[in-house]
């Protein structure tokens, strides 16, 4: 693929005076101040919108062959370097680190989940210890999900209807309703610093018809939760859905970019469908967004992703599946996925990778690595998520750099080359060791 | 009780010419070397033993009003304060802790586990790391038990008679058979500081005739433990057994205190006698080993604990008793055990214990740790392992200080005024969860 995209070297400041607005329709360049309160993004019945957020972006390189991108992101928590990967701090932990080792391999955000965080210990409580910043004292900055996906996907739903989602915890069996004003209240109270609405996910396979209702609800209640947005220190971003259907993707696309949110978030994806279906969707659905906001594929993905969604102009990334795949055995090096507990390892005296500048691969031989892992030692855990998600911060950084070199092109090549990607029976196995351990109630691997 | 014992702020050097004798029947005072390789204990055959270890052991200061001592013992990978408490590695992995983690919060010395280490991942793989230092890159002095109590507590028993013992893997059914020649040619495969012989330990309750033939079993083990020693640079200490009969206890502390090991292990005891035996069977066995050893109580234990041992003669402890109890949610404080998953630190902003200078207490809020150990967070189990650990390091600090600054008692009653124990009750509970948890094959839980 070859594309020759605009590329804006520019900062867009999206905040007046603790009031902050977006403007899709308009690019302020080469300015840091925007838009005023009276301009509103021009929306289905054209009600004033609460808006976006003290959120600025900025391009600051692109390559000239693929629609990547690098830039930088302000926060109020500090500032993220894009392409970005984030890590998966599902219950304001991410599984087995603290805020200070991930900080010290490289991590700049950390997305943590609405919907755990909202069934326990609950918003009130964290809103009391000063919100996840300082519940987690994770300093940094902190993305919220909405719920959806996980009320769609863990908790037992009971009924959805236009007004919100009814669902039963998995953890007690407790009803819950979530609407899209509620999820906008439970995310103020959180208080991190990138906050996405609530939407409804379908999965794959599912029906066209049934896909689009679903989108156009997406639509009705991100406008909703637009409305809802009070903390003028938060920056909502969109969620575009619309199925793995080209038509879809593109009205849902142009609908939730032309509002004014401070980013988008690109939802809907690997959620079961082939990957080459996931890249064709991103090639509809980047071009209809705005070019002056960042944008978020949720819940991506393996290394070789991050080549094909930087290559599709993404520049959020987020996943477990490093230290998901870390704590299951599975460590990441540039020939591919290796399996530590394999017996290959068990008279390594090397570290797992010799490349590796992580603090596991420093200290650490792959045979006590290996050991750890088959002794199901805590340990092992820690080690093992250090490494891949140092592997992915560092690759990430790579990218960056490499469009900032002009390189990116050949740096996928090479990476590509090189880097076997675990065979889809691989991942099929994976994603049955995860589905059992999460049926079993193990707390140590749903993650 | 009220103890007059003689204090020697000597050193005892125990090794000549890289061949290293200990004479507990002569104790070098103010000397730096010791008998020659001519002088032996006696024994009960008069045969040559090989010996103990490049291992000095230094009093510097006594208690006067019990048998309270501090004091250091000189290994080859560094000096050891003693008292001293020492943190479980079973599988060569304090669990969830690094090497750097435990030398930051104190420790000094580790124990490893031969039964565990022997079956997975076996001595010529730890042996072809460079032993167990260079497996675990804990570069501190390492401690390696026997194996004997594992094999009888937790492998499927086959065989046992003089020669030795027959048993299965808990882990594979496999047969093994381990000699007192075999387990010294493992631990010296292991390469630990200070090595046990095979003993044959009895549970409680027992019969008395039973104990009797253990303990003499034990003592014709220790003589061809001494014999079958080779390495130099490792120190080799007796075990006392003796049951819970002041005869049996006095009698085998005599025997295995009159041959030449650099130090001596109390074993046999906390394995389900009430505490106030335990002690009882010190005040016993304590007397009758040199006083130019260090002694070590195995398997103890609880922050009360050190006191009781300590106030006995005992140089130094190790249990799994901290590190188990963090992960099954008991902190210690200055008041005695908390439950970190109880209601009442839901919305605790503060630190477990304000008095506390562990790194989870510096950084993290009660609350935290709260929702950490009810969502099975493996941070969790981290964070809490530091605690106690810390808790109990810093706790032998100020007994230590206490002894040198002639305040051991004071310290002693004001801290037991103050530490509620766990009650029997809930001690009887733990115990019962960690059993269950090792039924079920956890790998988390047992320690």
């Amino acid at each position: 693929m070859v594309f020759q995209g605009p590329c804006y070297n520019k900062t867009w400041s999206l905040s007046i005076n603790g009031k902050v607005y977006g403007q899709s329709g308009m690019i302020a360049r080469n300015a840091s101040i925007s838009s005023g309160p009276d301009q509103q993004a021009s929306s289905p019945d054209h009600r004033p919108l609460s808006s976006a957020a003290p959120l600025s972006f900025t391009v600051e390189a692109c390559c000239t062959q693929t629609r990547a991108r690098a830039g930088s992101i302000q926060t109020p928590h500090g500032v993220i370097r894009t392409p970005v990967f984030m890590p998966v701090g599902t219950q304001a932990s991410v599984k087995s680190l603290t805020p200070r080792e991930l900080r010290e391999i490289g991590a700049q955000i950390i997305l943590s989940n609405t919907y755990h965080l909202y069934l326990r210990p609950g918003p009130e409580v964290i809103a009391r210890f000063g919100g996840l910043h300082g519940f987690s004292r994770w300093t940094g900055p902190i993305l919220t999900d909405s719920g959806g996906f996980q009320v769609f996907s863990l908790g037992h739903l009971r009924r959805l209807n236009d007004d919100g989602v009814t669902f039963k915890s998995h953890l007690d069996g407790s009803e819950h309703i979530l609407t899209p004003e509620k999820v906008i209240t439970v995310e103020e109270q959180f208080g991190a610093d990138i906050i996405l609405p609530l939407d409804e996910c379908v999965p794959y396979p599912y029906t066209y018809e049934g896909a689009r209702l679903a989108m156009e609800r997406t639509h009705r209640w991100a406008r909703r939760a637009l409305a809802a947005k009070t903390r003028s220190d938060q920056a909502l971003f969109g969620i575009v859905q619309g199925w793995v259907d080209p038509d879809l993707r593109r009205e849902s696309a142009r609908f939730i970019g032309n509002m004014p949110f401070a980013g988008f978030a690109i939802g809907g994806l690997s959620v079961g469908e082939p990957k080459a279906m996931m890249w064709e969707m991103l090639d509809i659905t980047v071009p209809e967004l705005p070019e002056d906001k960042p944008r978020h594929l949720l819940g991506v993905g393996s290394p070789e992703d991050l080549f094909e969604g930087v290559a599709r102009g993404i520049d959020m990334f987020d996943c477990v599946l490093p230290t998901r795949v870390a704590r299951n055995g599975g460590l990441f090096t540039l020939d591919g996925r290796v399996n530590i507990a394999s017996a290959r390892f068990r008279e390594e005296h090397g570290p797992v990778d010799p490349s590796c500048d992580c603090p596991t691969c420093a200290e650490f031989s792959a045979g006590y690595l290996h050991h750890l892992a088959r002794s199901g030692e805590l340990l092992y855990y820690r080690l093992a998520s250090l490494h891949n998600l140092r592997f992915m911060f560092r690759l990430i950084d790579r990218i960056r750099q490499s469009i900032f070199d002009g390189t990116f092109s050949e740096l996928r090549s090479s990476f590509l080359t090189r880097y076997v990607p675990a065979s889809e029976a691989v991942r099929a196995e994976q994603r049955q060791r995860w589905l059992a351990a999460r049926k079993r109630g193990s707390h140590h691997h749903p993650g």
